[in-house]
């Protein structure tokens, strides 16, 4: 992929937004945001990037190979192997300084003398997507929906084996497609574990009822995000009644989803559908959230995002309702939107109706 | 596991060490020192520890349930149910102030006003494992490393299958096991990839020669971490050679752990051999770390650990030396050792010889 993306000018759009500032430099410890800016994907690197576009990374010898193979296309950038990224970018940006992203550790912070905090300026760069990332979402979206499909049709999902079993049958195909990794840890809860939002996996059997299946993978760098909730055996009314309620949420989310639309609104109409049935105290998280280089990232589609926030074209939304009744059982329906110039297109584009498996 | 873990007993052990430091609470972010001093396996979650042994920790609604269930053993820990952590936890505090963790973000710092860093209060505590926790990791090695032993046996790694293809399949044995997930990304590089200390899985058809394997699990929140190298064919004279130099580096490490030796001259004795053999300038990372809740954990054997360091009965570290000769292959062995009263104990037994598969 990175033969096709273009690093120098999303450096040059983060430049003007450092100069902009009114700071010499920006630190950039983010590995994702590090990533975004020099397609160098190691676990321990830092960059160094100045107002006037100039770039030096730094990472330490076991990526020395690496790194200039990841970044042959920037013959701009400056490389510097150190054990010590920061003591290193301290000294290249000298008497100019720097200001650091708010995500640096304080103990670090502290070390370098307390620089000043500049917030969201790699980030705001990486809220639209282009051309590159938009193929490796779909790509990434499309692998694990496809695989997920195929997952439930061989029978993945069935009462007697444990929902651990089961998750490493589905996450054997998603490597197997070719996922470079999964994304987070697979949630495949049954029985009363449905009933946590974030139940991960245990070694319980999966019993009839509801099962919540949450996963994705990572493919290029990109992560994929989405959740189904299926019925093992033939649902009872309230499993059915609980499902169609999250649809008919899911569903209006999804209709909301555009240019221009709300982020505030969007989690109204979603929230408001579940509240009027009197089930809100339940929807305990909000309902979307960006994916992209991170699997949780801006825009957020929450009841406290601010109302003049609104989405625009080539960002990326999930839409999530869930209700989750303590003890009992729950449901969460999730896909995630490519934000288009007329509407949204899901890179999951799998049925999201209830499955009785 | 949560039934039988003194959190108790841990929180005071921490509480001494703030009490000591002159501060009246820590506040603790991390979230690994999170689950240690409480037993919650959330994503999201801060604990207000103070010096008298009191204990508050707040995490969001998602958890409400699982917090409850997962600190049931400790009555007298607060609970909060909030999405402003931090905000909630500085309120509880009050006048008596608090210091922050070194990781704990910067801009969150800086909302927080600034407050003093108190550096390893929570990991002095965790260096020596307790009962509960070498259980853990002992099942943690032997799981990772018995499916490895397996997946050899089942031919798991051949020529003309793709790294990921191979990968797939080990971790769909070691999940099957009965893992959590994945500690780290699995690396399993063949031919020139070898040749990157963190080469990852790529889609190359594996070639006759050495495969570098870096793999390990979860299990009940503990870490596995373990290297094979293997050779695809019989090995060449060189590969031979280069695998045997690394071996008896690693023989050397494993003999020098025990209580009381130092962390440098543990690094030096691994280093010493390879560099006397000319190959120093290519054994591009340090020897050794500790490993627990998290896979990379103190106590670290590195060439700048400080002399005076040493080892006590009950903590772990590995031994991995290894050798990257960029553009042509590499050779990295790894095991995961618990210091005992008399040496060291492995958590994984299966042999270190060179295996032609």
């Amino acid at each position: 992929m990175s033969a096709t993306v273009d690093y120098s000018s999303r450096r040059a759009a983060v430049a003007r937004t450092i100069s902009t500032s009114g700071h010499r430099n920006l630190l950039v410890s983010d590995l994702k945001n590090v990533r975004y800016l020099t397609g160098f994907t190691g676990s321990n690197a830092a960059l160094l990037l100045g107002a006037d576009g100039s770039a030096t990374v730094v990472t330490d010898g076991r990526y020395d190979t690496q790194i200039r193979q990841q970044t042959a296309s920037s013959p701009d950038l400056d490389i510097l192997i150190s054990r010590d990224l920061f003591g290193e970018l301290d000294r290249v940006a000298g008497d100019a300084g720097y200001a650091v992203e708010p995500g640096l550790p304080v103990g670090t912070a502290r070390a370098l003398g307390d620089p000043a905090v500049l917030e969201g300026a790699v980030e705001k760069a990486r809220l639209v997507k282009d051309t590159s990332e938009l193929a490796a979402l779909r790509e990434a979206g499309r692998l694990a929906d496809t695989v997920f499909t195929e997952f439930i049709a061989a029978g993945g999902i069935r009462g007697g084996i444990t929902e651990i079993e089961a998750a490493a049958d589905l996450e054997h195909r998603l490597r197997a497609a070719g996922a470079d990794g999964l994304s987070f840890d697979t949630i495949l809860a049954s029985g009363t574990n449905a009933a946590k939002p974030h139940a991960g996996v245990s070694r319980d059997v999966i019993v009839p009822g509801l099962v919540t299946v949450d996963f994705g993978v990572w493919l290029d760098g990109y992560a994929s995000d989405q959740t189904r909730t299926v019925c093992v055996g033939e649902p009872d009314e309230f499993s059915r009644e609980l499902y169609g309620l999250v649809h008919r949420s899911f569903l209006a989310g999804v209709d909301a989803v555009g240019p221009g639309a709300g982020l505030f609104a969007v989690d109204k109409v979603c929230r408001d559908i579940i509240t009027e049935a009197g089930y809100g105290e339940y929807f305990v998280h909000s309902t979307g959230h960006g994916v992209g280089l991170d699997v949780h990232e801006a825009p957020y589609a929450a009841s406290r995002t601010d109302e003049s926030e609104t989405l625009v074209a080539g960002e990326t939304l999930t839409i999530e309702p869930g209700v989750y009744l303590p003890g009992r059982t729950g449901v969460r329906i999730e896909n995630t939107y490519i934000v288009t110039e007329d509407g949204a297109e899901t890179v999951n584009p799998s049925t999201t109706e209830l499955q009785v498996v």
